[in-house]
């Protein structure tokens, strides 16, 4: 096992480099790997049932608001991406695109989708016809492709896998609150099933998606201090519809138009788990996602009924829990290293000296805590330590948040602060995109949202001194 | 509801023009639509639902034996796919060709997926290195892309949805046991999740896998007498490691190639469900993957406590069953229609006076016979009836293939049977291409498979009269 041994003693510490770190986790706890296709990753079992476990907690909250799942083509010809201007300009210089088709040159080109607004648009347009049909409330799972310079496993790759909700609707109050109802879904599931603290908020005019009238951004924080968009709810207003001839016959028998909205979340997210609760032993995975919730690692497992012991108790638990067993060769304390790399939450030791006392040791993966348990009320006692992990974590990541989160009502303040502590830096706004832009070049920070929960930090912009307009959450970002 | 109107009474019946019938039936319940990419379709909810069943159903058995899940890039370079001899001339003639990345033309060219072999391979040759790693059981569920010239909904279409499980053994042993094992978790998934019986053999190696050594097949009786490949399971022995390297030290730390195997299930089982199970009213839905097991149309709804008792209904049943109240304004003999070409298994009527009984009127879709159940003992009524039209259906289907199976000793015998009667005709076979080539010019039927059942028909080749070496069915199929 020489080879596994190297996996989990190289872990770059955080400290020293950030973005090694972050790729040594990603290769030795096996949750992806790099492909011979530039850019593509292969998610491997572990890391895939992260992502299993994402997409069953999304979708039941989908499901719960009268979400329903579709399947549209992976192609979409050149002249239907073109149909909405702000969005052909915004992903057009990034998509892939398929110009053969076995033998014969195609005679018009298909783009691999890089997202499928302009897919549902079409369908939407061939079936909608009366207000009855509506709301259409579709999602998909599917993997998208987007042609990216650099990229970075989970962050950034040129194909990664998401799921995009479209829905149209019949006023402008409806698509609107469907928009914040499904950010409020992301947030939620961010902060109970992955233990992600998010601010909520609208993005600016620079920062919206190609073609949606507003959108609204959920936004996380790394230990290194940098933001990371979670999740993102647009409203398309009627602007899709228009371009694409989308309308229906309202209760008076006159035609209008919809209106529509779109959200995703993506792969991405993984990375934000990583990031957010990961240290320099390696994973932290969220009780409620992680693939194994506790493992069990037999001591001087060849001592007589140890391993059976183990194995009814593995039996036991798999009835309630995701558990495994780890009952091969290695020595325990190599176990011990290698599960708390992989960020399972519980870890529970028994041994012959446990066995005689009716005992387990649980040790919690959030701060190493060992608790010895008695063997008639373990299933309880995993289940109160799993239930206090998952708050621990999200109490800690709130915690680092808010220690990265700074404000600044100068400019030479909001440069300090964006350069020496990084994180979230709140500052007033004008609303004029030249001042972004200034910032973005100063500091290369962003604005990340401006957040529902508005604060008066000043009555000028940090930037230019013209009245303020809005709080910003600025930082930089992945 | 003019539109759904016209959707219910417009499909053609079956003895008509089956394939109009079968095209109605997508159309009307609402299982996919036509897209504006040639041969690509949408799915819609109906459709996508039945597809969730199914994931489900067939995940959990892979899952048992062991099967992680995994994602594998979309693209294949050219020079990937084309390490495997025979696989690369199978598949390259009809695989989609992206060629271009945003403003850049590729050095080199992609194809989408067709199938992921060699992606698998080469992530195999990366990380397997010892015994210890083996076997490595994965799957993945996905869309794959083939260019084909005439395509129809479910199948056979560009772009379809399926998993592929792939896996590497240590020995050939190990590589043809997890071959026959998967054959044998498809028939089973069909037989007691779809209720359809499948016929388990070997392909001829005329129609085996591009580059496997055997492949195994189920085959599947549709109503009009043509035969469906439902699931195939490939051995690929040692071909695809030896062109990719795929090697491993074994415990006398000797290097030796993997064994592989490979195995998928597609979204065209949804056009054998369709075919294998509908009638002339539309869509009958095997009540265990059916989106919707049971409807609840109350009667008279307008008149008092009506709507209240079917809604207490309904939340009583959802508990246990997958169910739907209907009530719109729809009138009852319009939903009976409706339900029943969507093929709900179960239809439950209520009104005022079975209300003042405290009754409810069961009808099942099988054959529309009706039981009056109490309220009190509804759930236990209701699982009952679905079980039994489960089994109904599985017999029925059984029934139907029998009665479409025949044999023939001579070649007249045999032409005859395939043009009268078509179906499966069992006939003994020399082993010889040449005699398939023959019988497929004669009659456009083709080897469907060499069942594990054998049987002794006769001596001779049915076709040119050498010894026979195996029975074989044979049949027209999609």
């Amino acid at each position: 096992m020489a080879q596994e041994k190297k996996l989990v003693e190289e872990i770059t510490p955080m400290g020293e480099d950030f973005a090694q770190w972050y790729t040594d986790i990603i290769k030795k706890a096996q949750l992806c790997d790099y492909s011979g296709v530039r850019g593509c990753m292969v998610i491997q079992p572990y890391g895939y049932a992260i992502w299993e476990n994402i997409q069953k907690a999304l979708d039941a909250r989908f499901k719960e608001t009268g979400v329903e799942n579709v399947y549209m083509p992976m192609f979409i010809p050149e002249s239907l991406l073109q149909k909405e201007k702000d969005h052909v300009e915004g992903f057009a210089p990034e998509v892939a695109w398929v110009t053969q088709g076995g033998n014969e040159k195609l005679p018009e080109r298909l783009c691999v989708r890089p997202t499928s607004e302009t897919l549902f648009c079409e369908h939407y347009a061939n079936t909608i016809r009366s207000y009855r049909d509506l709301p259409k409330l579709y999602n998909q799972w599917c993997s998208v492709v987007r042609w990216e310079k650099t990229t970075r496993p989970f962050l950034r790759s040129a194909e990664f896998l998401w799921q995009e909700g479209h829905t149209a609707h019949a006023t402008e109050e409806e698509a609107q609150s469907r928009t914040i109802q499904m950010l409020n879904v992301y947030a939620d599931f961010c902060e109970q099933e992955l233990a992600i603290p998010v601010i909520k908020g609208q993005k600016t005019d620079k920062e919206k998606f190609a073609g949606a009238r507003e959108t609204y951004t959920i936004e996380s924080m790394m230990h290194d201090g940098k933001a990371l968009q979670s999740g993102t709810s647009h409203n398309f207003g009627d602007g899709f519809a228009k371009a694409f001839g989308i309308q229906y016959l309202n209760d008076n028998n006159e035609l209008e138009y919809v209106h529509q909205t779109s959200w995703g979340v993506s792969t991405r997210i993984i990375g934000a788990i990583i990031m957010v609760h990961g240290d320099d032993a390696g994973l932290k995975l969220p009780p409620r996602i992680a693939p194994v919730q506790a493992v069990i690692v037999p001591v001087a497992q060849h001592k007589e009924g140890v391993l059976d012991r183990a194995r009814s108790l593995k039996d036991q638990l798999a009835r309630k829990f995701r558990v495994k067993l780890d009952d091969s060769e290695k020595s325990p304390g190599w176990k011990f290293s290698e599960y708390e790399m992989r960020g399972v939450p519980v870890r529970i030791e028994i041994g012959p000296k446990d066995i005689e006392k009716n005992q387990a040791v649980l040790v919690s993966r959030m701060d190493r805590s060992k608790t010895f348990v008695s063997l008639d009320n373990i299933e309880e006692e995993v289940d109160k330590l799993l239930t206090a992990i998952q708050e621990q974590m999200l109490a800690a990541a709130l915690k680092n948040r808010e220690e990265k989160t700074s404000s600044a009502v100068t400019y030479d303040e909001f440069k300090e602060q964006i350069a020496q502590k990084g994180g979230f830096v709140k500052a007033m706004w004008c609303g004029d995109e030249a001042c972004e832009l200034k910032i973005k070049e100063d500091t290369t920070a962003t604005s990340r949202c401006i957040p529902f929960e508005q604060e008066n930090l000043s009555d000028t912009c940090v930037c230019c001194g013209k009245p303020a307009a809005k709080m910003v959450y600025w930082g930089k970002a992945y």
